[in-house]
């Protein structure tokens, strides 16, 4: 995996650290185009437009914004002579680190781990002792970078969990992009594929393509075959029929937030893959970090679901594609009851169901760790 | 619905009738662009293409198609004074029109409308008496008017058949686009919905896009919204989920080819859209003239499933969306287990299972009438 074809870096920062510079997602597959974030509102608009994308991601995303935009009021609190660096300073900061932090948690709503990534850096500006913004903003930095290298090693513990799932010469099919490109490693769906690839396993991905966004053919297919990984992509709706004719040993899929119950938020169209693999006793497989588990949602009716902008349907590729004033329905996530999956994956292993225990107990024993 | 909303001819004959002049469906809902087709090729192209789509309407055009070059045939009988008009110009007139028939029943497999409309008009070439070129080609002429006749007064009846399943305020889901643009008349999924907007019923229709070639988004939305009836339009895999937030009433589909079990081939996508409604307890309706079904296939194994060119799902809107060189599997067609099914709706009546026996009698019921 380590070599020149792999996909390129989704993030990092900028060489001053006060801005982060993303690889612009709804750009591929035609152009690698990297965007640098300096404000509140670049970062905001790169999360709402899907430039930076995938529940992991855009957790990674905003904790490492928020750590870039305290790293410039640092800089301008050295370099403004009347206001000297000290605990009137770093009381600032704080102020002005929850006030990105509620705006940015709301950019997405469906994701925990964008509200989970940002209490972990407002926690971390709270409880930093009386000093400097200097200081306050090295300890933000501090976490974002470890937010971002945990976020790493989970999805490479995922991998080696789920790899055991696997087999030389198999198939799998997934929805959406839950690869590198939706995470700060090596993904959570896809991280088993990159790891089976690593011990020398053949295996073969089947890629829906994922509208509206088609992050499953534009992403998903685009950073397989980069690794030199066998993918075929097909629309949503063949899903199904893949299944009668040709079934994939099981689905993997990432999620956005999974409720305590088990009930699983992913990119809308997941459910009905869900629906058709249980049809045809294709296991199906959801892999993400415990961060993902939400135990305060009780159940798949309590995720607030995100809905889009109906031209995004309508006249998604700069082409009408439909009546340009006709009304549209876009959910951005469905929600997949517990009862058709088998498995969920997560650093810490694989849990099956009752998910009310198994999850909790992972959660528990993340937080201990 | 004969006002100026209604949306336009799909086909007529040319003023000369040597020719077919068609809506071509690949240009809307951006463009109402009419075409000639004046050789068998342009017939078979548009076909092919999709120009012309919709099981009972390319029945119609190869028809209407076989009979414009039989009258192109007998006009050149007529001028050609070396050769005069009899028997012998009549007999290779039969020839040529088995060799049309031959060449577009191959246009596309699974539709079995075409190969039953041409089998009708190779039937009417071969018992013609012996006589001229002429009369021959006003036989066939004869025989594609009433195979467009027919079609319009099938249509009709479903529509008053599958009306008493509708209900005020009610709404329905459908894939795909098997309207007045599909067929020679209101259509067979959305003939119960035009003839409900006739009565004074409001019904609601919700249209999955229908990927790759977006018929629900581009054809569905627009003849619907030509007509004043209230359309939104989702993705294909939103259905499910749609199902859970705001289940329509019912689901219908139309179907290119129905095996004798009731085993139905349909727009791919139909079969997850049939599992969803399974699941939701939505009654999933599809609605097709009795030439749709096929006594001499048993069951949905034997119908063949024509596949589509990767371009269409890798760069179908003009533009790349997934790595151009990447595998795609494009089946057009799926097929839904007749066990999923709650009803098939005929000219003939709302059939229930076990449709061996229920399809079975319709067919010969047809047939006798």
């Amino acid at each position: 995996m380590k070599d020149a074809t792999q996909p390129p870096e989704t993030i990092r920062w900028t060489a001053d650290g006060g801005g982060l510079v993303i690889l612009d997602q709804t750009r591929l597959p035609d152009d690698r185009i990297e965007l640098e974030l300096r404000s509140v509102e670049d970062i905001e608009e790169a999360i709402c437009s899907l430039r930076v994308r995938g529940a992991p991601l855009i957790g990674i995303t905003a904790a490492l914004g928020v750590a870039a935009l305290a790293h410039q009021f640092a800089v301008r609190s050295q370099s403004e002579p009347r206001v000297p660096d000290g605990p009137a300073a770093a009381a600032n900061l704080q102020t002005e680190v929850q006030s990105w932090c509620e705006r940015l948690t709301r950019a997405r709503p469906t994701a925990v781990n964008l509200a989970w990534a940002l209490e972990r850096m407002l926690s971390t500006a709270r409880k930093q002792p009386v000093g400097t913004a200097r200081e306050l903003a090295e300890s933000l930095r501090r976490e974002a970078d470890e937010i971002h290298a945990e976020d790493r090693r989970m999805c490479r513990r995922i991998g080696e969990h789920a790899v055991q799932l696997l087999r030389d010469g198999g198939s799998v099919l997934t929805h959406c992009n839950a690869g590198s490109l939706a995470t700060g490693g090596i993904g959570t769906a896809l991280a088993p594929v990159y790891v089976a690839a690593e011990r020398g396993l053949r295996v073969r991905v089947f890629a829906d393509e994922t509208r509206p966004l088609l992050q499953g053919s534009r992403l998903t297919a685009w950073e397989l075959g980069q690794a030199g990984i066998d993918v075929t992509v097909l629309t949503d709706g063949a899903a199904a029929m893949l299944m009668s004719e040709d079934p994939p040993d099981m689905v993997l899929v990432g999620s956005d937030r999974i409720a305590a119950n088990g009930d699983v938020a992913n990119k809308v169209g997941t459910f009905a893959v869900a629906l058709a693999a249980h049809h045809h006793s294709v296991p199906f497989y959801v892999l993400a970090p415990t961060t993902t588990v939400d135990l305060n949602t009780p159940d798949g009716k309590h995720i607030p679901i995100e809905h889009r902008a109906p031209d995004e349907v309508r006249a998604g590729f700069g082409k009408l594609t439909a009546p340009p004033d006709v009304d549209v329905w876009s959910p951005a996530f469905d929600v997949t009851p517990a009862s058709l999956i088998d498995g969920i994956v997560t650093e810490q292993g694989i849990h099956r169901p009752p998910y009310e225990t198994s999850l909790r107990a992972a959660v528990e024993e993340a937080r201990r760790a």
